[in-house]
């Protein structure tokens, strides 16, 4: 049996994994005990087998969950970009200082079984990492500067991870996933929200508000494509990583207009009558500093897949998520 | 008056660092009072204002140094990269978690003044922060990759001081100094130590063992270069960096083989055959995996200034050093 904890089990991408292990197994390995770990958990959610409601910066919960050796580890958790710019002590303290003390309690196991605990870990960086000016395509030697709290955290922790890694008390992998998109739900307070929003309202009936010109460019996966980088990151040789322990993702590099040429083409003229530029200079700023566009080289020749252009992204929601929430 | 405090004042490059600035002040301003931190310091060291004896791990000594609001901190104290590497919970104690004990400690104060305090933090980084493999000169965006925990600890280290000093709370800058060469006094323990010995010992009449092939090609600058590098980051108008905190630094970049026609030039053929080569393969093998050269545009442009070429290297250890210690 192959024990599975996902931190962050309660959000979008940690229940459409859950649904996932629960429905297909990881990588064929279908004899699973899922437990996952969230301050919440929505109701009629993916039926894992521990729910374990709490903060990661709880020690308790940290020795629970630690203690417990889980053979694979996905780290999704994490308190998001906008909040940790705002509230710089919760940022760091979850974002930080959590995940030390996680890598820590896992380094105690790993000492308590004479070395030979050494779980696969799978942490959910992020392309706030890399910080303006860019290249025009970032590669994969390109520098991590973090213009936010949130980037600053994410790519501390990657350093983390690699160093425990190369001392071999983990086997981490850091994952720097593009924006997700198309989010199902409602929107939420996230800057780049209107990536998801602008295709996710117009196809149900609703008005999506464009808050930065049809000109920027973004780079995006599906929900269905996260679960994928996360499955292939857990059975990946991290051999092959040569040492290099966090990844660039392949995604859609696409501009707000080819967002929505996808959309007329797969929808219709009147479904994209919905979409209400509405110009709003705060976060055409925060949009202005991120990531436009990638050369992942390394990931892609490691097997990990997304789509090839933003309608397949959006083909993705209507065949997964519309007209179920 | 302006506070200065030397973190790491006890050692090589802090005792230099204090020397400079009694004989000479900071950038002209001469009304300094020094403070120095270190768990040591050598008998009749410089004459600095205040000596604090003590490890940066306690966190009262971290609370006394933070409340005298030193405007100007030039952070030096480390463990070094081969006692980090042996000793995981020495390193990550001292390297990364009193960074952020002093950076927390800072950011209350200047909480505590409405904002008013902000200290210069000058903080010495490492190439270390590079991991193999690199590009044949490594340019100024390329990322930190480090093989080390202590090169792992300085590369968070340095996203700390940048995202500190982002949010305002200090004005940091994170230098990123060469091998430092040549060190005065008796050959440590660092895996480095040799690309100081062969030409230190020569020049004293001793054996000089040489561990590497002399086709080795590594980066350096000498002690001298070191406080000039810490002198300018303290005047630098930090916004000139854009956000980049972290400075790749000009230096020299030769091979053994080139250190040694140096010191032939300067010294003769009689000192060079001191130089008794003695393959090592263990310290090969560390520094197979060190930078060997760079390109450092950005530092240049700021108006950093080290030595051009290994001669002059050698020139400031025989002005400053040679028969002093």
């Amino acid at each position: 049996m192959t024990k599975v904890l996902i931190l962050g089990a309660g959000g979008m991408v940690g229940q459409k994994l859950a649904h996932h292990l629960l429905a297909n197994g990881l990588n064929g390995d279908t004899d699973l005990e899922i437990s996952g770990v969230d301050i919440g958990f929505p109701p009629n959610g993916a039926a894992i087998h521990t729910h374990h409601t709490g903060n990661l910066t709880d020690p308790a919960l940290i020795a629970k969950v630690a203690t417990a050796r889980p053979d694979v580890i996905f780290h999704l958790a994490a308190i998001v970009s906008g909040e940790s710019e705002t509230n710089f002590d919760k940022g760091w303290a979850t974002n930080m200082s959590s995940m030390w003390s996680l890598l820590e309690a896992l380094r105690a196991e790993h000492l308590a079984t004479n070395g030979q605990y050494v779980p696969r870990f799978v942490f959910t960086s992020s392309i706030a990492v890399f910080g303006a000016p860019f290249q025009e395509k970032i590669s994969d030697t390109f520098l991590s500067a973090p213009q936010t709290s949130y980037g600053a955290q994410k790519a501390i922790d990657e350093l983390m991870v690699s160093d425990f890694s190369r001392k071999g008390f983990i086997d981490g992998i850091s994952i720097r996933l593009p924006t997700i998109c198309v989010r199902p739900g409602k929107a939420n307070l996230a800057a780049s929200s209107f990536f998801s929003g602008i295709i996710r309202e117009p196809l149900n009936g609703l008005e999506g508000i464009l808050p930065v010109s049809d000109t920027t460019r973004h780079w995006h996966a599906s929900p269905r494509s996260a679960v994928g980088f996360l499955c292939h990151s857990a059975a990946l040789d991290t051999a092959r990583l040569e040492g290099r322990r966090a990844l660039n993702l392949p995604g859609v590099s696409c501009t707000v207009a080819e967002q929505i040429e996808a959309l007329r083409s797969l929808a219709g003229e009147k479904v994209v009558a919905l979409i209400k530029p509405k110009p709003d200079e705060a976060v055409m700023k925060i949009v202005a500093g991120w990531p436009r566009d990638f050369d992942p080289q390394r990931a892609i020749s490691l097997g990990y897949k997304a789509e090839s252009n933003f309608q397949e992204i959006i083909q993705v929601y209507m065949d997964d998520d519309l007209g179920r929430s």
